[in-house]
């Protein structure tokens, strides 16, 4: 399963080199992941409220094309790795020519609501389960 | 009682206008509000810790001249109005020129750690002895 | 006319407060005005590479209860006042719920690309009867 | 040659995990190199001035403890690769425990004002110097 959403570059996110500050990046993954899980019918808050939550302990980004203020880009996201103590998702991004701009990937580790490492399978197998399935 | 810190704009801060693009100023006033807490001897993590925080109700930004990425900036942080109930900041920006280039204020109601509105004096008098000093 | 857009807040917005940290609805503002020139046929981006742009002097933000993570808000735009020098922008943001949690407004001066201010019927008078038809 | 900046976490910067959001990293680790070509003596905007400037192709940021609204950190950053056509710079973060919170790297390519790739010693051979002696 991959997920597709469209991002609308902000204004905001331009710098005075003219395109996409770099560090915008990471925020987009994260509007793709919570797009993924939502699509999956696990809303990410929903997770959160029972008491898990994935910390970032990795972020990998690869910048081959900019990005502009006016562009439409499309970010597809996925998960390429899952253990019961860490998932990895992939992203890649493309603009409105379909030209691959960016791509790259983020570690994540289980954690409870103290931030404290946790075994999701036995926390909420149910979670597990789920993305699980995501990778078939 | 007046504040003053030094801001040194950001490369992400800028805008494809070439300018710090205007959504940084609030972000500025806080940090502004930071120093001011923390030079008063009571700091505002500190203050959380205890249960009560200053919720914004209200930003009001006045831009007369941009502020540029190589800039050295000086933000000037008081407290303009200060009731049982609510907390009033004015700011001052100036570039390494001194010349004025932002004003505003802020408008802040006292909550607790559910977002409830509270009355300061009841729940934390010691606070708000301190915050009516610096008027002085 | 008014334009209407969805806004899905990102984590990244969140602080540790629970919900939408008050710089980010300038931003918001921001995408509001973007959508609204977009709808009006004359994308914000097409008007700075014809050398003409809404340099921000006053921003206005009122907040009357919060936005969190996992709502779905939509933003209302439109202009509230037109001259040939200034451009003067309203907003309303209503939560899921239609209540109406955010209003502001942002004043704007025409400049050219050297941030020069200019009179917009003088520089494109097309843009400024565009924008004048949105009144009606 | 390796820099050394102090980082106050902005309030804005905190998310509702309770921690800084780690999209804000890759922000600091460019304080970081703002801080360091200021201190080698040739601040980066006088450098894009010049019509060089470097383009992130790769961030690369691991976390390995959060970092709070109240803390005070250090970030030191220096030139781990330096070519003709390409720059890596390196970055260590402490806490005010003297803890190593993250690290990481980012890679940059030397381009024009036109984003196009460029030979450093031939377009400014003085900067390529000033770089290469850092790493002595």
């Amino acid at each position: 399963m991959k997920t597709k959403l469209t991002i609308i570059p902000r204004y905001a996110e331009t710098d005075q080199m003219g395109i996409i500050h770099h560090s915008v990046y990471p925020i987009w993954y994260e509007c793709g992941r919570t797009a993924f899980c939502k699509d999956l019918g696990m809303p990410y808050h929903e997770m959160e409220k029972k008491g898990v939550a994935l910390a970032v302990i990795n972020v990998n980004v690869n910048y081959k094309y900019p990005a502009f203020y006016g562009d439409e880009l499309t970010i597809y996201t996925w998960i390429s790795s899952c253990t019961k103590i860490r998932v990895e998702f992939g992203y890649e991004i493309y603009n409105q020519n379909n030209e691959l701009i960016n791509y790259g990937s983020t570690m994540h580790a289980w954690v409870n609501d103290k931030l404290r490492p946790v075994n999701i399978v036995k926390i909420a197998p149910e979670i597990y389960e789920f993305l699980l399935k995501t990778k078939e």
